[in-house]
């Protein structure tokens, strides 16, 4: 091999934080504290304090490959800790706080991690897993006192005497340490991160990301026809740090010196267009039910706020209704991007914008495509795969498991768990059952566990879910496959109906006739008080699975 | 050391040719052919065509690593060799047609190029250094016909009998090979393209630039900030292909999915500006010489083109004037961004962008800004050292060679000549000495071997010179160093006058005098009938020295 004659120069992490305090120290970085008032620092401090941070972490006796958890919100110092800890060779884990405690613990001992970073606010949940975790050695206090730069022990930090050390503190007392003798030079396939899925099925795994997958997705994530994040934007992460590094937004905006906003613990829509307003930002990144609200806020009062610095808002983690988009561009001129991603993916997978030889279609068109999952951004490639193993068309009928791959794509879980994921040719199975069109648009038609496949044909729960909870007298209605004697699987529909409302199976029957073939149609309903969920709000099918294996055979 | 557990996919080019074929099949790339006409293809044209390209290479023996050279103005067959002769694990070679023939032949025989393509309109220059390259084992003749798709044998190709061989025949007998057996898996710090600096001093040297410096390159012009490319943009290489691989703007158009619009021979303004509005061009990249050009007609025939699809033009390559950038602002609506570079970096190094923080700056302070070399975009690092090789202060003061390292600087150059430009701690030497302002932005002052050290203090050429420039009996001047036995080093201006105008040495003195301290000023002027230029057309000082080596000690 002729080898080209460049420099070995690494993608890391490191390069980010050293940028930000040359080129950017002036551009702010803005928290919304527990107590609603604002804490403004610079980039030029988050630098400081985040070799302070390495270097008080590094007198912990944190070294190379270490875990450090953090229990944090988004906030100033969650974004020092994101930059710092890798930038020293040790590895930040983002735990998740909507997670049971008895999860977390599981997760946190998994990771065998050693320090904790705890919002103070967030002790009380700490309380209830600790006991899981005893490779914890070290626990620190963040936002003691609530206000950014005060202290947990003014305050009368670690009232239990049990041994926690205040964030504050430890950065003042690591005065003004050399950040050469902090940050070593890194492989860039060193580890950075770690994040845990949240999985509906199983234990959670954890997706060890490298500093390299992380700059690539960012510089990725960063072109324009992506997020297009750059230097004149105000990005507002409202995606929690703890989820797959918060679709790499604070990476992002250090890479180009974008003042970021952190909405701290307040996601209500209320707190979050006072944030927009005030701070005038351009970028925000959320789940779907974060935007409905927004939505229905700025619905109801018209003209309350002035939010039209807004030029773009990122709507990922689940599949966007189509109602919301259009709202936003046709009453507020905002434009709501959808994308995909997976906790496996550091997590940008696919963008659905309108390729410009699309943009002549009619209005409806277009939205069609921009309700889809999008087609793969750079460096990521997918297909879609039978029950055989047969690579599929792109003829928008299709339906198969998404596969992608890619340099910020998982290739196998930290502890190896999960081995079934992972295809002998180097593909990741993304237990997404999609269609392709021709032009690459991916469309989700269920998740590959829920896909009812009855007698060699694959049949969506989710759009029969969809279809049911459009009858007036459906609340919510989670359609899963039973056991069938000669179609090896039938799909059953628990429905919980509206306060006073009900319809017979046949009226349901009757509903779903007039959208799906024959052979779509429950065999059977069953009526619930509610859905069983996970604690992260899904629909727990597993459960259901359980529950109603045998209702079938019993008829 | 912990890795993190990501795919291990490589930056490579292939995925590039099949991401268009792939995504953008129907997106149009248009050459203007020596014959003014247009040829369109479409990106899946350039796919099926490179995948054949690759197939009648390895047919002719072009193995892993092999040199493939290309003699070619800007158009499709040129992109489809830059996209499929990477892909197969070659080299492609960009020969630069401007050069004198001898040092064509030079370069051409230093990489040992073992196959050349070449425009049927260069035969003529081919014929000129092919005796110096005995490595040459095959020519292939493009656009031998000039329509794309026909070929040069139906015109009477290879007319002298001498075994070339044409484009579009090998392409045509290569039938529809399978790229799975043409494109091997790439190691992403394989070489991929080979480009030489045209050097002002000593022998041209080669840059090896690998699959990763090129793609990473290209992700970086891609963000925003940068150049900004993506899939709606109609983008129009006017920097030749053998320039640094005209900016990397065929592989960022690739990359996203952007129209490309190559303007074949025909760099005049007019032939620039038909093409611009004919093709809603959005984006155009070239050098200084080729938008003054632009400049001026539009001046001259306000409305006559409508240019309004164009969002941003680059210049580059050299120093942009200020009343250019400044001219297509305020007459045209046109933002011309200033980006430095150079071979050795693949080549972008910095971009002169205004940054949010210094936008309320008055028009004067911001075009100041604009006319900078810029600061340096992501993975770029710049600092500038002191002849005693201290790191200098950036206080705007401070002058001092720049260096800079990343991904994408050469770490040495093709057959190692040049090593004093690489620094033992990892730095390359640009050769350009800066002042750096506390904001970042590199402002070159001259070239370190024009640069006059007078005593232990340093004068800036380049600053004379546009000085001298400015009074009105000056056509051109060039400032260079002598030997002084005092002083070591002083200026000397060599002058050529205006038709029918002169100005005494005083009277030019005393014109500096206004601006410079008095060590600046020249101790002799030299009027010359014209500047002896290099084949690039830059002031060719090293002649000059040669010639006036002793003109002070005569005196």
């Amino acid at each position: 091999m002729l080898t080209g004659r460049m420099m070995d120069f690494p993608l890391a992490i490191t390069h980010l934080l050293e940028r930000v305090n040359t080129f950017f120290p002036n551009v702010e970085v803005v928290s919304r504290r527990a107590d609603r008032s604002l804490a403004r620092i610079t980039y030029k401090d988050v630098y400081t304090r985040g070799v302070r941070l390495a270097a008080a972490l590094a007198k912990l006796g944190v070294g190379p490959g270490d875990r450090v958890a953090t229990l944090l919100w988004n906030h100033a110092p969650h974004l020092e800790s994101y930059l710092a800890v890798p930038a020293m060779g040790a590895v930040l884990h983002t735990l998740n706080l909507r997670l049971a405690p008895s999860e977390i613990g599981y997760i946190a001992n998994h990771a065998k991690d050693r320090v904790l970073l705890v919002d103070k606010t967030l002790l009380p949940l700490y309380a209830q897993f600790k006991g899981d975790v005893p490779s914890f050695e070290h626990v620190i206090v963040v936002n003691g006192d609530d206000p950014v730069g005060e202290k947990a022990s003014a305050a009368g930090g670690d009232p239990s005497g049990e041994g926690w050390l205040d964030y504050e503190s430890i950065l003042e007392s690591a005065g003004a340490p050399l950040p050469s003798s902090l940050f070593p030079a890194l492989d860039e396939n060193t580890a950075a991160m770690l994040c845990y899925t949240s999985g509906t099925t199983g234990k959670p795994k954890g997706v060890l990301y490298s500093h390299r997958s992380i700059v690539l997705h960012a510089l990725v994530a960063c072109m324009r026809d992506n997020l297009g994040i750059g230097e004149d934007d105000v990005v507002l992460p409202v995606v929690p740090m703890f989820h797959a590094s918060a679709w790499g937004l604070p990476y992002e905006a250090a890479m180009t010196g974008a003042k970021l906003v952190f909405p701290g613990p307040h996601l209500d829509p209320e707190s979050l267009l006072d944030l927009i307003e005030r701070e005038r930002v351009t970028l925000a990144g959320g789940v779907p039910t974060i935007w409905l609200g927004i939505l229905d806020r700025l619905d109801r009062e018209k003209g309350r706020w002035d939010i039209s610095s807004l030029r773009r808002m990122i709507v990922g983690g689940a599949a966007a209704p189509p109602a919301m988009i259009d709202g936003f561009a046709k009453r507020h001129g905002i434009e709501v991007l959808h994308a995909w991603g997976m906790t496996e993916m550091n997590p940008l997978g696919t963008i659905a914008r309108v390729k410009a030889g699309l943009r002549d279609r009619t209005d409806e068109a277009r939205l069609a495509y921009r309700c889809t999952q999008g087609y793969s951004v750079a460096f990521v490639e997918q297909r879609h795969v039978s029950d055989e193993g047969a690579v599929l068309p792109w003829d928008a009928t299709s339906m198969g498991e998404l596969e992608v791959r890619g340099p910020w794509v998982a290739a196998s879980y930290f502890g190896d768990e999960g081995g079934d994921r992972f295809t002998q040719d180097g593909w990741f199975k993304t237990g997404d059952v999609v269609k392709i069109c021709s032009e690459g648009y991916v469309r989700i038609c269920d998740r590959s566990k829920d896909v009812i496949k009855s007698g060699g044909e694959w049949i969506s729960s989710v759009a029969l879910e969809s279809a049911l909870m459009s009858h007036p007298a459906v609340l919510e209605a989670a359609v899963f496959a039973a056991y069938h004697p000669k179609w090896s699987e039938r799909p059953v529909a628990a429905v919980v109906f509206r306060e006073g409302m009900r319809a017979t199976d046949d009226e349901l029957g009757a509903h779903l006739a007039a959208t799906f073939p024959k052979y779509w149609l429950p065999d059977a309903y069953v009526e619930l008080a509610q859905i069983p969920r996970t604690s992260t709000g899904k629909f727990l099918k597993t459960k259901l699975r359980e529950d109603f294996a045998s209702v079938l055979e019993k008829r």
